[in-house]
């Protein structure tokens, strides 16, 4: 039994799939119990909810170290507890793999929920927490590195979900958190509001760790059948990262022009009328493509060699 | 977002897993959404919750059918609707089986929730609904007979759900409902509130529709290792079923003698002090035992050939 004190409450559920969202020789229980928290918990933040429960589901194969359970409970508490949420109940089951699913609650304390669908024309785009580390993290542990401060922000996101509710009060029109990249993230966003969403390239810059992770050499048996393609440029791919990583679960809103906002969200661009005109090649080749949003009003192209990193490896 | 005019929320989280609990061969995709449904929705009843909504997670191999997947969120919407309650989330990934997980939320109206360790000596012990229907309904099934109603009570079964907001208003002590069969499931009772259950055989007497099933000849492939134990007698092989047999998710609740309940509440035993002083032979050659329930006065032992039907079949 949960305290609903707003009388509405908000709720989510997500896979997380060992092979696909962690791999067991990179994640340790804890790391992907508090994945599957910070993803779940960073839903109901980007629906301006403070994170009150959560349930787990665990399916597992019967060798499964009991250890390695105990310390996922564990990683999955504790990373609740820093959004301010119990875990309140759960089921166990025998299965092939390792398998979560994870039920989120959240309550609104008198707030309206944010949607994806009330962006307007005028509104800024703003964001909470970091772009592109999750994705740089991935490709540094597919490439054999170790221990770089990317791979731990890759096996343990750190959403910020005080900068949800914090959104919701200041009048955010519509919110997301992002999992699937910022441009799949902020595309749900502009198609459920009808909008077109500019992002500020000169807002958008990677920093120095993201690059210098892009620099990083690829060892010759992460390259997959597409190798001959020459990578990206440094600053290229970690642009990429920064644009089209996912799993980072830093939440990006709508707000009115003119909101004054907290220091950690950044403004990054700017929502107009209309769709995107151009179509981008991914889309005439009838591969996924980004929806109604540009960057300096130009569809956007991942690069060549896009994604060389991280082929046959978990993606967000 | 689901209204919570409670102010509190129960929530409950339950696999439902292909080869498990169901068998695509048996079950439609209709019918494993019913099931998964009824699933969740029973234990919020057997809290005194009216069901409010469910959240599904289905994980399934590429090549299902997705008029199949169409068929089972239909099921469980339809399950749902049934209880007042609404699907108003999901998720879905890709697996090597099919495997659902629901969470179900339900709101308290007012009431306290009723635990399981409440039940106290001198209580009345009550069951709303069917016991051993969905047994013998898997029997049948594994037995090769098809068209029995009682394989529809297996497939589909229905809780008695608005016997669980009733029984918490009526004052009951304790309640839980039968998914893992009677004894087992009054065991976590008797176990939680430190108190004897003692159930009168004469209230549970199978019916004659149970005994007829008990009856029906099993076919030699349906015999596991274990076939050259002679199986329990009609009478005696209905009676496991009422005791032991799982998946009905009828209410059974403890309430205060005297309590007038309505006529969907049959009374079946008694609260008393104490724990069961015999331990049976399960318990004595480590097997699961039934705790601290017991059938007039005694422990109960299943019969020799119990579960001769199910061998290599799902099972609560």
């Amino acid at each position: 039994m949960l305290a609903a004190p707003d009388g509405r409450v908000v709720a989510t559920t997500d896979f997380l799939i060992e092979g696909r969202h962690f791999r067991r020789d990179w994640s340790s229980g804890a790391d992907a119990g508090h994945k599957a928290a910070a993803r779940s918990l960073a839903d109901l933040a980007a629906m301006g909810a403070d994170p009150t429960g959560l349930l787990l589901a665990l399916a597992a194969p019967p060798d499964l170290p009991v250890t390695w359970a105990a310390s996922l409970a564990r990683g999955l508490a504790a990373e609740a507890a820093r959004a301010g949420a119990a875990v309140i109940g759960g089921d166990t089951a025998r299965a092939d793999m390792v398998l979560l699913a994870v039920t989120g609650l959240g309550d609104l304390a008198g707030r309206d929920p944010v949607l994806r669908s009330g962006a307007k024309p005028g509104d800024v785009v703003a964001v909470a927490g970091p772009l592109g580390h999750a994705a740089a993290g991935l490709a540094l542990l597919t490439a054999g590195v170790r221990g770089d401060p990317l791979i731990g922000e890759h096996l343990r996101p750190m959403p910020p979900y005080g900068a949800g509710p914090e959104a919701a009060a200041l009048g955010a029109t519509a919110m997301i958190d992002v999992s699937d990249g910022l441009l799949a993230d902020l595309g749900h966003i502009a198609r459920a509001s009808g909008v077109l969403v500019d992002l500020d390239p000169d807002r958008l810059r990677p920093g120095e760790e993201l690059i210098a992770a892009a620099a990083t050499p690829v060892s010759g048996r992460t390259r997959g059948p597409q190798a001959p393609v020459p990578p990206a440029s440094p600053a290229r791919q970690a642009l990429a990262w920064v644009l089209a990583g996912g799993e980072d679960h830093s939440l990006a809103a709508t707000f009115p022009a003119g909101t004054r906002l907290p220091a950690r969200w950044r403004i990054i661009g700017a929502v107009k009328e209309g769709t995107a005109k151009a179509r981008t090649a991914d889309a005439r080749a009838g591969r996924p493509e980004n929806g109604d949003v540009v960057v300096g009003g130009q569809p956007w192209e991942q690069p060549p060699g896009w994604d060389h990193f991280a082929a046959g490896t978990p993606s967000g």
